[in-house]
This record gives structure tokens, sequence and C-alpha cells, in this order.
């Protein structure tokens, strides 16, 4: 059975869902979007997710056209259309059909599902490696759908033999294209950046899920505290928590999966099957 | 008669030229462009601008799909079918239908052509007001189709009562979002930035106008020399040669259009006209 996708008020067969050129996103690389998972058809975070939907649009003065009961009301009628239990969905923002080409017309809505490829486990899925590189995105703190520098990238990386990209702005760490850091220093002490980045839903979670279990900062983390770390690891919707065991070379900690990762990893697990 | 543009191998009706959703313009931002001016039916500078299509490409990894000659005889395909004399012509080239995404695939190559809003001119159009903004443009010397921060600024602009922004990063001049920058040095030396700005085929016309007739600096300028010049310009395909009389509130030079302003500007025209 085919999937579907809405393109503004329009059902239609997902491989026929299209914008005209004239979109600002096509023309001028000018949208924003977000992203959930679904577990046994059930949207996880949703709320969370449509905050910074609505977050987003607003910093980037684009009209939802419709409030928040609406867009779950449409985001339920695609769910209920496609009957997959297990997905991502991501709803997707764009400028518009710009009459000139450059100014702001009526936001385009695009919301389509797909089969989930990775369900998140209780396990990390795995481990990775990653390179630094001093970029700092536009409007750090919007989904903007800007990931330019992440995909002309991608041949350095497989160049380099790494796995994915830390940002970082003199010697600050930001975050990576698609996740959020996360490293627990020597005196285990759970520190994540906080300016400059994009606020996960994981991200969020992880936060909760470690107070009063875990000291935890929220500040200016730098690349050289990394050398002395315990453990590290990045976050994200898709990616859950997924350890990090190398940066630029160099072994973080003793370079395996670390007990407090798994440990995050298990009671995020737990959380999302709850959608708490 | 309605006008056509080429998606691909297909040419079709532009107000239904679309592309499909995976596309990663729609999903990541990620493509290029190019755009050229046609006069009476002829395009103006196209081996200039395919050079920098072509360069923009390879630095971003995309495959135009076809040679130089092919892509001219497109081109030429579309003007003849639409027999707009005066137009702009652009040239898109994104990412593709990404499988997951993310990776780029083989790229989307579109066509379209629009007739001209403002024909270019022996006198400069206006002049303009400028306001100066810290801002790097990602991949500034390829002609990417990010022009998220230009968009976002506009209410800024508005606000502020100026018509264009001026990038620069820690006091060194970089570029506006769609145009090179120029200034006549109280001494009578022309001088535009020559790092971290896209290369213009208007900005390459007034440096070989100039040569051998005016002083000219390619060199780092700082926002600090504005004050004391006595005139600043702007290039661009569309804006031609336009003034700039007021950058943040302060009056460059006497604050009127300036003698060598309004003399490239006549003879970028006459160029313009024989194609040179």
């Amino acid at each position: 059975m085919p999937l579907f996708a809405f393109v503004n008020e329009s059902l239609v067969p997902a491989d026929t869902a299209s914008l005209l050129i004239g979109d600002l996103a096509i023309q001028r690389g000018y949208g924003i979007f977000d992203f959930f998972k679904t577990m046994g058809g059930v949207p996880i975070y949703l709320d969370e997710h449509l905050d910074r939907f609505f977050y987003s649009a607003a910093q980037m003065r684009l009209d939802i056209g419709m409030n928040r009961e609406k867009l779950k009301q449409r985001i339920g009628a695609l769910l209920e259309r496609n009957g997959i239990a297990d997905s991502g969905v991501r709803l997707t923002l764009t400028g518009g059909y710009s009459p000139d080409g450059y100014s702001l017309a009526q936001a385009n809505l695009v919301i389509h599902q797909t089969p989930l490829a990775a369900p998140i486990t209780e396990e990390p899925m795995g481990s990775i490696r990653l390179m630094t590189y001093s970029h700092m995105r536009q409007l750090p703190e919007v989904k903007i759908i800007d990931y330019l520098m992440a995909i002309w990238l991608q041949p350095v990386l497989r160049e380099k033999g790494v796995d994915d990209v830390l940002y970082h702005r003199d010697g600050v760490i930001a975050e990576c294209p698609r996740s959020n850091f996360f490293l627990l220093t020597d005196r285990d002490v759970l520190v994540t950046p906080v300016a400059n980045v994009l606020k996960g839903i994981t991200r969020m979670k992880v936060l909760e899920a470690v107070t009063g279990r875990l000291a935890v900062e929220e500040r200016e983390l730098r690349l050289d505290e990394i050398r002395g770390a315990k453990e590290a690891f990045i976050t994200s919707t898709t990616k859950h928590v997924l350890p990090v065991t190398e940066v630029d070379g160099v072994r973080v900690g003793d370079g395996r999966i670390g007990p407090v990762a798994k440990w995050i990893s298990a009671e995020l697990y737990k959380r999302a099957r709850s959608n708490q």
C-alpha cells in the first residue's frame, strides 16, 4: 500500500508529493522542520516537538496556518491513513511561493511519514568516532532546513574514517549537525553546551532523567575538556543515545561504551515507551 | 502564452514545474544556482555564468549531468520556446532525491525564465542605504541557494529604513547578500573585497572596465574605511551598478550618486549591450 503525505490541505501519495519550483526552500533554502517518532502508532513526545516547531516557525516569521489542535488532527489523519506502527514523521514548513523569489509568502506545510529505519533500543546501538570542525550553524536554536555544511563535509568524514562531525567555534563546543553532545567529566559531572545549539528533545529528556541522580551542568564546554573525560555521547530522536569513543583520533575515556551512557540509554528507552 | 521551464529532461509549463518533497533542497537546503540576463533574446555573459555554475557544482559535489555544449543547447531550446526578449534565466541544481534525506543523489536541474523586472540602464537606477551586519555566508565563493540570513533580516532592514545589508566579519567587509561591494577612497582608488565573497560576474566586468583608467585594489577592506570614502556602490546582474549613499546612517561622500559610479554604470551598460 503506498504511503500518503500532506502538502498543505491535500493528502496525496507520498511519492508524488511535490512543491512548485518557486518555493523559497528551493529558491533560497528558507524553511524549518521537525521530526518525531511513532512507536506502536503513538507519536512520541509530540507536544515537545510541536512546541519547538511553533517556536521555529515564529523565529523564522513563518505562519503554520493553523493552531496546535488542528495540526495534531492533521498529523492524526495522516497516521491513520498510513497505518505504520513504527515510523518517523517530518513536518516541513517553507517560505512559500514567493512572487519575487525572495520575499516571504504564505508558508507551505508538508507532513510525511517514513517507516522507522532504526527503532530505538534499550542498549546503545553502537558507538561512533567524531572529528571536530570550526563552524557555527545559522540561527542555531532554530530547526532550520540548512544542513549544507554537514552534507558538504560527508566526503571529508569518509576520508578521515569518522562517523560524524562535532562543530565548535574558537574551541567552544556546539553540537553535531543532527545531535547534541554530552560529556562526563572525570569528576562525574554530565556537561552539555548551553548556547548556540539546537535544544534537542532527547537532550531535554536526558536532562530530566539524570536530575537528582547525577551532577549536571549546561554551560560552555571547551574542546580541551574532552581529554580527561570519562565518557561522551550524542543524542537525537533518530540516534537516541550514541556513545562517542574517539574525537579527532583521541580516545574518550577507555574508548568503550561507558556505564553512564548505557544507563541513560536504558532510562530514556523506558521513558519513551511510556511517552514521558 | 504560458512560459515553460525545464525540470531535468522535461519541458513543462513553468507554473506546474515542481520537485518532489524528497529533494535535498527542500529537505536540507542543499543546492546551487546561477542567474543571467537576456537582452533582445541574447544571453549576456553566458560563458562567464556557466563557468561559475560548473565551478559551484564541482565545489558542492553535484553533477550537472551534461557538458557545457549540451547545457547551452538546453538553455537555447528554452529561450526559443518562451520567446521573451528581455528576461532573467535561472539555473538551479539541487542535491536530488536522496533515499535517506541526507546523502547526495543524482542532482535535479531546473531551468526557468522570467520576464525582466528591471532592464539595465545606462544611468544607475537609483541609490540605496545599507546597514552592516556581522555574518559570513557558508562557502562564500560558491553560489549556493542559502539566503536564509538575508531573508530573515528583511524586517530588520525595514525597521531601520535601509535597503540592504552589508555583511562583515570582525569589521572586515565581505558583500551584500546578492551583490558585491566597491568603495572609492579619498585617493581615488577603487577597492573591493577579495576574500570570502562570491565573485560576481558584474564585479568581474567592473574590474575589467576600470583597468588602466582607475587605480583598483582587490584586498581586505575594513568597515572603518567607509568613513572618508568618496563613493561606494554595489554590483550584481540584477542591480547592475547601484550607488550606496549611506551606511549605518553615516553618509558616504557627499551622500549623492558619484561621478565614478555613473561612469562605470555607463561603461558596463555599453559592454553588456555588446556582450563583452
